[in-house]
């Protein structure tokens, strides 16, 4: 804690970890329902920080809170700071969390130091990022853009208490009629920039030894969540190889095959992940003593470039093709869908770097494997930078282990990024977000 | 039919076929339960036409029904015929029927031609081979020769009823006691061999398209019930490949490996098959967005030869260690089961060829997959046999389908090798059946 008590902010962010982790405790870990009590308090404990540091602050109609510091133009477009902090369930407490009370204290810094920057400098405490409460992604930030399939209210049930999305707005004072009518509450053009800090939800950098991530994309995927092997269920014993049409023989093929397109790819140095999450033949009907007749799979496939992602599906229509030819098996890949990646602000990420440069902390260049609000900003056209503070253990699990010294760094780094963008203020039209090249 | 109208006792067989087909039907296919309905219809039924020909019957304390075609010397050990009448559910009308009315044409033909062989020739008619019912393999053969566990009547219970075998002896008059008392109501000694005609349950003589099987051996098989991989749970996205120990990607590589071996030894001309028959990931616990930390499967692997299932076994046991150290995973084979191989007796293979030479009738060699009552009696060192019929689908299911004239054929097989046994009978002294040589 030594590190933190040389600056007053921090020391706020610690005491507030503290407090959310006490308040929100569902051991093991926090629980903070999207839209729920958890959240709730959250948002309460955030807003009544601004009011104590003398931030203005509003929330909009979806529930969406904005803490800002005032600029001297107030015409410029602001930069917005900004994550979630709703929390999975039995999660752990800095998913989400971490990159509120990382904006909030560069606000209070700011605050503190009496400096008005050259433009608004708003932190968005955005709702219900987690997808395990209702099962569409990133609820808070698309409405916020208008990007909320307009059903989404009615039709988006809780997990755990099967109720619409809309009753549990309603509960907290919310409307869902935005969201209904396609209606946006934000300009894209009147935000200069999003950054959001994040917990890392891998080991990169707890690998690297190093504490801190600048994020250079985050990742795009296919995936196929219906995929399916059909051969034919026959006597273990009886039948002789050359008569099977072993569904599982061929899906481990097929595994071992994609694995090793994998591996070749990320040698010629593509960003690719591979998993196959869900493998298996049905319980309602295979056995121990009989040659299994169907498999079913999903896959998710990742990387920070689309071309990639091309490559890598056209290797497994062409893989499963081959396997289902050569074993007489049917391979359906079923339904595909896909989620563009995001690339991070080439601008943005060298000014972080050389913040963490200035600064002494090691940081490196590292993709995000999983989504994140920062997805939403940066395909709306806001140039979005992402920082990675390094956690063990991973996310959405109540063992993400987080130093708090790790997040000083980050924080560093962002302070003295938001030092020099308020010196030297960035040309101010963003250019749309494009895809990465292959 | 043509075939059939040509022998009166095969006419016999056609007529109870169909008897037994409309009486214990049970759309798709028919239903005889081991101790139930279908199976006593079955049995009452083979009695009423054992009564009809005018051979002696009788029924032990365990329900299995023995009609005997008097021999001459009552003294000599008896020659047995047979096999079981009972179905699985919605199952075939021919998987163990076919069996039991070969054996009582052959004592039908025999009685009325006025034959007394020179030893009585009995047909058992065996209760409850199929294991869906129970729990347990060979309950009739293995109560016959006072095998089965002595708790079996109180502790096997019957998967339609959830009532113990015992209840379900009583509602038949039948008496568990032999059972639990492990007393043998059969003497092998006093047995001087045993054949079983049976449908073949794989598809090796519809693709030769040869009509007869002579079995060789029947498989041994080592199985793996409960076989896991523990790896890591993990984010699908976040974590890269180096830091990943995925369930799936080693159950697929162990599969292949496995396969790759399997091919290797069937070129080097062992008798060996391999099913993984239940392989997958834990629904309770998987998604597609996580690295599959867990896979749960099944190992069944066959052969006619121990030393086959042993050398598999080893190279089993050689991949899931390389494959574990690679990965980084822990590869749990779990408790294994063994059931030894039954060879059939070369004598008694020698005679059945000779009798198809004789009647021009094509036969080939062939391996039992499935197991069968025939491996109880070799087990008990009774000379053993078994003719298999092609037979379309598998069995086990309604699609079995035995043409009525491969069923004359193996049928004019087994009588013309009872006329030769008949003539000239074989020395009496049997061995004790022998593990095959690897």
């Amino acid at each position: 804690m030594a590190l933190l008590s040389a600056e007053p902010a921090l020391a706020t962010a610690q005491r507030l970890f503290e407090t959310l982790a006490r308040e929100t405790a569902d051991p093991p870990g926090v629980t903070r329902a999207s839209y729920g009590a958890g959240e709730a308090f959250a948002h309460g404990l955030i807003a009544a920080e601004a009011d104590r540091i003398g931030l203005a602050r509003r929330t909009d109609a979806v529930g969406n809170l904005y803490i800002t510091l005032a600029g001297r133009d107030p015409a410029a477009p602001a930069l917005f700071l900004g994550s979630h902090i709703d929390s999975v369930h039995h999660g752990g407490n800095f998913d989400g969390a971490a990159g509120v009370l990382a904006g909030l204290a560069v606000l209070e810094r700011l605050a503190a130091a009496g400096i008005a920057p050259p433009f608004d400098i708003t932190l968005m405490v955005i709702r219900a990022e987690e997808m395990v409460w209702f099962p569409v992604h990133y609820i808070g930030s698309r409405a916020a853009f208008g990007l909320l399939p307009p059903d989404t209210p009615d039709t988006a049930c809780r997990s755990d208490s099967a109720r619409p999305l809309a009753a549990h707005m309603a509960d907290l004072g919310f409307d869902p009629g935005p969201i209904r009518r396609g209606e946006a509450l934000l300009d894209p053009a009147r935000i200069r920039g999003f950054i959001e800090l994040h917990i890392e939800q891998g080991p990169v950098l707890t690998g690297a030894d190093i504490p801190v991530g600048i994020v250079t994309a985050i990742r795009g995927n296919i995936r196929y969540r219906f995929a399916r092997i059909e051969g034919e269920t026959t006597h273990a014993g009886a039948v002789p190889r050359s008569h099977r049409r072993d569904a599982v023989l061929a899906g481990a093929e097929l595994a071992a095959a994609l694995e090793a397109a994998w591996i070749a790819r990320e040698a010629a140095g593509d960003d690719l992940v591979l998993t196959l999450g869900e493998f298996g033949t049905d319980p309602a009907r295979h056995g121990i003593t009989k040659v299994p007749g169907a498999l079913a799979f999903t896959l998710d496939i990742r990387s920070t470039a689309s071309a990639v992602l091309d490559r890598f599906d056209a290797t497994l229509r062409a893989e499963a093709e081959r396997i289902a030819r050569a074993r007489g098996v049917r391979i359906a890949l079923g339904a595909q869908t896909r989620a563009r990646e995001a690339t991070m602000d080439p601008a943005m990420r060298a000014g972080l770097h050389a913040a963490a440069a200035a600064a002494g902390i090691p940081a490196i260049d590292i993709a995000s494997g999983g989504g994140h609000d920062a997805a939403v900003f940066a395909g709306q056209g806001v140039p979005s930078a992402m920082l990675f503070v390094r956690n063990a253990n991973g996310s959405h699990n109540p063992d993400e282990a987080m130093d708090l010294a790790d997040f000083a760094a980050a924080w560093q780094v962002l302070a003295g990024y938001m030092d020099a963008l308020i010196a030297c203020p960035a040309p101010q039209a963003p250019a749309p977000a494009a895809p990465a090249p292959g």
